[in-house]
């Protein structure tokens, strides 16, 4: 039996995205959005929603450009850090002991501590309401050559990202076992 | 150092989403998206994007509405084959062994069998290539009662919802440790 829990933005898992971007006088910013994901396959693109008043939502709009920085569950403390800091007042990647490289694609920085991220060119601003939903075009992935598995590609459980769960818990978890392969796992129900 | 990868739809986490969703004809179908997620607070909405080829495709845009439900770790092979099976010509969830119920408040079905679901009333059509992005208005979340935790609310430890990894391993992983709280592991870092 089901229980009505009422309108709320509850989902399992929320995705940990690190926000980088150039404010107007070039200082780097990051900002942390749960609220996000893959959204088209072909332009490859990745949503992220940002509320107006962060400094991110202006750097964004001027630069045309963002990335989205994953970092894995060492950097929990200085990513929850930047989801709770305005970028307007502080430099919150200097506070937090990082360290930036400007993309070679979009004008947008790069956490350089951290082990992937997605070189975006923004495509598309929708206005939902209390957040701007921003689509950006993925231009390139890059990830540490550590974290790279046997086919060429990143390995999550070298990567080791966190979640997010918007319950009670408010918690960042870590990714768990391994269960089952896409596209493989639900064939035998086929008729 | 890190490694160009090129521009591909690579992001960790993505969810599993199971989308429920009514055909003209009132047969309920059920189709998993890893590409989604919560994309703005206030209207409460959750985004997910479909191919047009997609029977759910012509099943929002008719009925406006859908649903999102959320398949526990157990029902990996069911929400496996959702992704795989077009639901066009095969009664998928009939196939699958499970069963719906209607929404009270949209036009869409409720995987019974599934701990969380989302009940939303489409809001905006997003045409963005190869996929549709389709906003939907939450307008409840319900839960099995066995999953809430000690706040009201679900608990990810007792949901368990599975996470897919769109590298190499196409592996649907489970959620692991709790890591950090959010709003609090970052403010030891706060000047």
């Amino acid at each position: 039996m089901k229980k009505s829990l009422g309108a709320q933005t509850l989902v399992y898992p929320t995705p940990v995205f690190v926000v980088g971007s150039y404010s107007p006088d070039g200082r780097p910013n990051a900002m942390t959005a749960a609220w996000g994901g893959i959204c088209c396959s072909a332009p490859p693109c990745v949503a992220v929603s940002i509320r107006k008043a962060r400094q991110t939502y202006a750097n964004i709009l001027e630069q045309k450009a963002f990335t989205v920085n994953i970092p894995s569950e060492r950097y929990v403390r200085e990513a929850d850090y930047f989801g709770i800091v305005s970028g307007k007042r502080t430099d919150k990647i200097k506070a937090a002991g990082l360290t930036t490289t400007k993309s070679e694609l979009v004008n947008a920085p790069i956490i350089a501590e951290f082990p992937l991220v997605l070189e975006c060119r923004l495509l598309h601003t929708f206005e939902l309401g209390a957040h701007t939903q921003f689509v950006g075009e993925i231009l390139d992935v890059k990830a540490e050559e550590a974290m790279l598995g046997k086919g060429g590609g990143p390995d999550i459980e070298k990567v080791k990202p966190l979640l997010y769960a918007p319950d009670d818990s408010m918690g960042y978890y870590a990714v768990g076992k391994f269960v089952a392969r896409a596209f493989s796992a639900g064939r035998e129900l086929k008729k």
